[in-house]
C-alpha cells in the first residue's frame, strides 16, 4: 500500500528524526509537553487514491505509449500524485490531507531529446498541457499541473554527462541529472572538476531545474548563480528547438539564454546544458568562522569585503542573531564555559551573529582573502572561531530541509522565505519582515544572508510556529502573503533563487510593471501559442 | 565651410598624425615612397552637400520642434551627413566621397525622458523611423539611417549623473554621458570610484552606446562586460516604458535586462542605467609584462592563469607575433642591443608574444594575483619585461583609432575584426582567419587577445593593406566577407564587443539559427510593432 507519507519522504525514503538540540528548542519557544512531542499531526498515512479521472483519451495515451515505450508512461494513482506537488509548505500540506484536486493525466519518462520532440508535437496538436518535472524540490508550485495533462519527468532517462571538456572548462549535461551525481562524475573527470553549484536542494534537484528556476548555491558568492554559469543550451519549445553555440561570451544581439533561465518550464524543455566547471581541490579550501557583536557589523564586515577588491569568498554567510541563537541552542553551545566567556567578552546572547567562510582556488588566492577577510572581522570587532564551525556547517549543509517533515508532524508551522536587496535596503527589510513574522505569536524568525555581491545580498527567513490545527492552510496562505507584501513593500526581490511559479506569481505585476510582464507574456505567446507549457499562471503568465 | 573631411575628424577635430615607428612600418611591409607617404587619398575636402530631400513633412517637423525646442533640432546638411555614419570603414570610404545617401531627415537633441516619449509617440503614430545616436564610434553601421525619419542624438542633454551610491556601490547615469566624463566624475566623488569600463571607444562613447551594443572594456577580464555591470535600466519603447528594480541579483522569472542589452537600438532608447561602480585606486594596481617564446605558450600561460582559480588581472593581453613584430618596430626596439640579447634567449623576432597585466584591487589581492601569474608565465617559459611596457600602453591605450584617417589618407585600407571562442578553438580560428587574410597580398595582420574568461577569450584582427584604388568598397565588402565567413566555419562567434549592426546581420541567421532569429523578431515586433526603432535590417531584424 502506498501512502501520502510516501510522497513527503524524500529521494530513496529518506526521513530525518529531530535531534535533542531542537527538540529543547520547541520546549523551550512553544512550550510543548512530552506528549505534544510525541504527536503525528496530519501524518498522511492513508493510502494514495485519486479521486480525478483521467481526462486523457485512450487513443492519445496510446500514442504516448508507442513513442517511449509501456515502461516510461505512468498512469497509476501513486505516480500522478507524486507529480502533483514539489516541496512548497502548502504542497505538503495539502498532500498529508490527501488533497490531489489536479494531478497530471500521465507522467512521462522520456528516452531522448527525439521522444521529447514528438510527445511535445501531439501535445502542442492536441492543446495538453505538459509540465516539466526534475528534482521535485520546488518551493515555488512550479511543478504542479492545475490543467492536468502530461508531467514530463526527465530524470529517468535524460540524466547524463555528455561531454567534459578540461581545454574549456566545461561540461555538458542533461537536464534530468541529479546535483550529486553530476558532481560524483565531474570529481572523478580527468583532473577533477566540480560543478561549483550546492543549493540547499541539492541533493534532490537536477541541472534542468537548476537553470529553469534561476538557483543558487551555497558557494555562489564565489562562482555565481546558475545564470553565470550556463554557456549554451538546447531547449524544445513548441515553436522549434532553440540550440545555442559554446562562447565565453558574445555581442551577437541580446542574450537569449537569459530568455530560458529562469522560465520555469514556460517556454520549452531544457533537455541539455553547456556549464562552466571548476577545478575541484578541497584540500585548498580555507576555512573560518567568526562572532560579531551583532547584525549591524556583520553585515557591515561582509559588505566591506565585497567592496574591498580583495577578491571573493566562495561560501559567505552571516546568522541574524536569532538564527545564532538557535544554533547555539541546538548544539548546546549555551551555558558551556566558551558561551559565558562570549557573553563576557560583549558578543551578547541575543545580539551575537557567526559568520562563515570558505574560499576555494590556488592556496596563495585563498590564504590571501582569508587573510583579509580576517582583517576586516577584526575591525568590525569580531572573534575567531576558527574552522571547524564551518566545516561542521558544511558537512550537514543540506540536512536541515529534511527536518520540515517531522516538524510538521509535531503540528509545527515551518517555511523559508528569501529575497534579494542593495546593501542600503538591508537592515530595513530585515527589521521589516522579521517584524511582520513577529505578529504571529510564538514563532521563531531565523535570518541569514547567504548569496552575496558587491552591491547587495540576500536575506533567507525561516520560521517555525505552532500550527492553528484544523486551518492549517488558510492561516498559512494569509500568514505567507503579509511576509511577500512586506518584501515587496521593501524593497526585496519577490525571489533570489528559488523562483516564482505560482506562489508568487500574484506579486509579478506589481514587482515588473505591466510593460516588464506582458514582454515576458508576448515571448511566451511566441514560442508556446496554444499555452500548453506549464500552463496555469506560473510566473504570472497567462493562460 | 563645413567638409566631410570635418565629419571623419574625431570629436573636437582631434586628428592624429603617423609617428615615425609605423611611417617605417609602412616603408619596409608595404614599400611606400616618399611621394605616396605624402599623399591624401580621398581626403573628403569637399563641402557637405546633401541631394537627398528631407522627407518629413514641414507640419511633422513644427511638431518636433514645439517639443524640444528650437535649438534642439537641427535639419541642416551638415549635421545630417554627421549623423549617417558610424566609424565602420566603409562609413568612412563613403565620406570621404560624399556618398551619403540615405541620411536622417532631422536630428533631434531631446532635453529629457519626457522629450524622448513624446517624440517616439509621434515617430510611432506616422511611423517614422527614429534611431538613437550617442559617441558616434559604432563600427557596425549600428547608427545608420536607411529609412531616413530621426536620429536622436542624447549627447546633448542626456548625459548626466543622476545618483552615486557609495553604500551600494551603484551609479545611476544617463545614457548620453560620454565615458570618460562619467569615469571622471566617478573618479572625483566621495571615496573615489571608476566605471571600470575602458572600451577602445571610450573617449568617444556613451554608456548607453555600450549597453546597446554590448560593449567591453579593456579591464573586462577583471570587471566583466557590460552586461555584467547593470544592474537596472530604463527603457523608451514604442510599446512603453520599461524600467526595471536594482537589486544585486534576483529569480524572478527570466533576466529582461538582458533583452535590451545588446538590442542596438531596435527595441527602445536606453535612457538610464544603474551600473556597479568600483573603487578607483590606481595607487594598488600592478602592472606587468612579458615576452613569450610563441603564441601557443602564451595563449596556455593566459589559460592557466584564468583556470587556476589564483584571481583574475583586469588587464590582460597578448599580441601574436606579427603584432609584437609591429609592435616592436614602432617603438624602435629592433635592432636594439635587449632585441639582440632575446633573439639569443630563444625570443624569435619572428616568433615571439608580448603580454600586458594589470592587477586592481587591494594591495594584498593585486600583489597575489601577479606572483601567482609570474609563477605560471615562467613555466611556461616567459621573460618578464617589468611594469613599464604595460605602463607605456595604457598611456596611449585610445590612440591607435586615431590612426585610421591618416592611414586611409596613404590609401591603406585598415580594419579590425572581433570574434570569442572557446579555448579549444582558439589556435585553430586564429590560424584560418590569418591565413584568409593573408591571401591579400601586402597585407600586415595584427592579432591580439584582450579580453579573457575561464572557458575562452576573444580574438581581435587588425589589418593593413594598400588600397585597389578607384574600387575601394567593393574589394572590401568582398575581403570582408571572406573574413566572416571564415570566423563563422572556425567556431567564433560573429562579435565579442563591437555588435552586429548592419554589417553583420547577414550572418545572424546562419549564426543563432532560425528559432532564434525568430524569437527575437517576435520580441521586436511586441516592442515596436511598427518597425521604426533603428529599422533597416539591424541585427539582422525585419524590416
Amino acid at each position: 500500500m502506498k501512502t501520502y507519507r510516501d510522497i513527503l519522504k524524500w529521494g530513496d525514503k529518506r526521513e530525518t528524526a529531530i535531534d535533542e538540540g531542537t527538540i529543547n528548542v520547541i520546549k523551550d519557544k512553544f512550550g510543548y509537553t512530552e506528549s505534544e512531542l510525541k504527536q503525528k499531526h496530519l501524518y498522511g498515512n492513508q493510502e494514495v487514491k485519486l479521486e480525478h479521472q483521467i481526462k486523457l483519451d485512450k487513443a492519445i495515451l496510446n500514442q504516448f505509449t508507442e513513442i517511449v515505450g509501456t515502461e516510461n508512461i505512468e498512469t497509476d494513482d501513486f505516480s500522478r500524485a507524486v507529480h502533483s506537488y514539489g516541496k512548497y509548505y502548502a504542497d505538503l500540506l495539502k498532500l498529508r490531507k490527501g488533497d490531489v484536486p489536479t494531478p497530471p493525466d500521465a507522467v512521462i519518462y522520456p528516452r531522448s531529446e527525439n521522444d521529447i520532440i514528438k510527445v511535445l508535437e501531439i501535445c502542442n496538436k492536441k492543446r495538453i498541457a505538459i509540465t516539466p518535472f526534475g528534482g521535485q524540490s520546488s518551493v515555488t508550485r512550479g511543478v504542479e499541473t492545475p490543467k492536468g495533462g502530461i508531467s514530463l519527468d526527465l530524470t529517468k532517462h535524460l540524466n547524463k554527462v555528455l561531454e567534459v571538456n578540461e581545454v574549456n572548462s566545461t561540461s555538458t549535461v542533461q537536464a534530468g541529472m541529479f546535483g550529486p551525481a553530476f558532481e560524483d562524475y565531474l570529481n572523478n573527470f580527468g583532473a577533477k572538476y566540480s560543478c561549483g553549484h550546492f543549493p540547499q536542494s541539492f541533493e534532490y534537484s537536477t541541472v534542468g531545474g537548476w537553470v529553469a528556476a534561476k538557483g543558487a548555491g551555497q558557494a555562489s558568492t564565489g562562482y555565481g548563480k546558475i545564470e553565470h554559469m550556463v554557456l549554451s543550451m538546447k531547449v524544445v519549445t513548441p515553436s522549434g528547438i532553440i540550440d545555442t553555440k559554446t562562447y565565453p561570451a558574445s555581442a551577437q544581439g541580446w542574450d537569449l539564454h537569459q530568455t530560458f533561465i529562469g522560465s520555469e518550464g514556460t517556454l520549452g524543455i531544457i533537455t541539455e546544458v553547456t556549464m562552466k566547471i571548476r577545478k575541484y581541490r578541497p584540500e585548498n579550501t580555507s576555512h573560518a568562522s567568526f562572532i560579531f557583536k551583532n547584525f549591524d557589523s556583520a553585515v557591515k564586515a561582509m559588505r566591506t569585503v565585497m567592496q574591498s577588491g580583495i577578491g571573493v569568498p566562495h561560501l559567505f554567510r552571516i546568522s541574524d542573531p536569532e538564527e545564532t541563537e538557535i544554533a547555539f541552542k541546538t548544539k548546546n553551545f549555551e551555558g558551556t564555559f566558551a558561551d559565558k566567556f562570549l557573553n563576557v567578552m560583549g558578543y551578547k546572547s541575543t545580539e551575537r551573529c557567526l559568520m562563515f567562510v570558505a574560499v576555494e582556488g590556488s592556496k596563495s588566492y585563498t590564504n590571501q582573502v582569508l587573510s583579509s577577510i580576517k582583517k576586516i572581522t577584526k575591525k568590525n570587532k569580531a572573534f575567531s572561531l576558527g574552522a571547524s564551525p564551518t566545516k561542521r556547517w558544511l558537512e550537514q549543509r543540506y540536512s536541515s530541509a529534511y527536518l520540515r517533515d517531522p516538524l510538521m508532524d509535531l503540528g509545527i508551522m515551518t517555511d523559508t522565505l528569501e529575497t534579494a536587496v542593495v546593501w542600503d535596503k538591508l537592515i530595513p527589510i530585515w527589521t521589516a519582515v522579521r517584524e511582520y513574522l513577529k505578529t504571529r505569536e510564538k514563532t521563531v524568525v531565523m535570518v541569514h544572508i547567504s548569496h552575496v555581491y558587491e552591491n547587495g545580498a540576500n536575506l533567507y527567513f525561516t520560521f517555525l510556529s505552532p500550527m492553528k490545527k484544523g486551518d492549517e492552510l488558510n492561516e498559512y496562505t494569509e500568514y505567507h502573503k503579509g511576509i511577500v507584501d512586506t518584501i515587496q513593500k521593501n524593497n526585496g526581490s519577490l525571489s533570489h533563487h528559488h523562483g516564482v511559479g505560482r506562489t508568487l506569481a500574484p506579486w509579478m505585476e506589481n514587482e515588473l510593471g505591466k510593460e516588464s510582464l506582458n514582454l515576458m507574456q508576448a515571448i511566451k505567446d511566441h514560442l508556446d501559442p496554444n499555452g500548453i507549457m506549464n500552463p496555469g499562471n506560473t510566473l504570472g503568465l497567462k493562460p
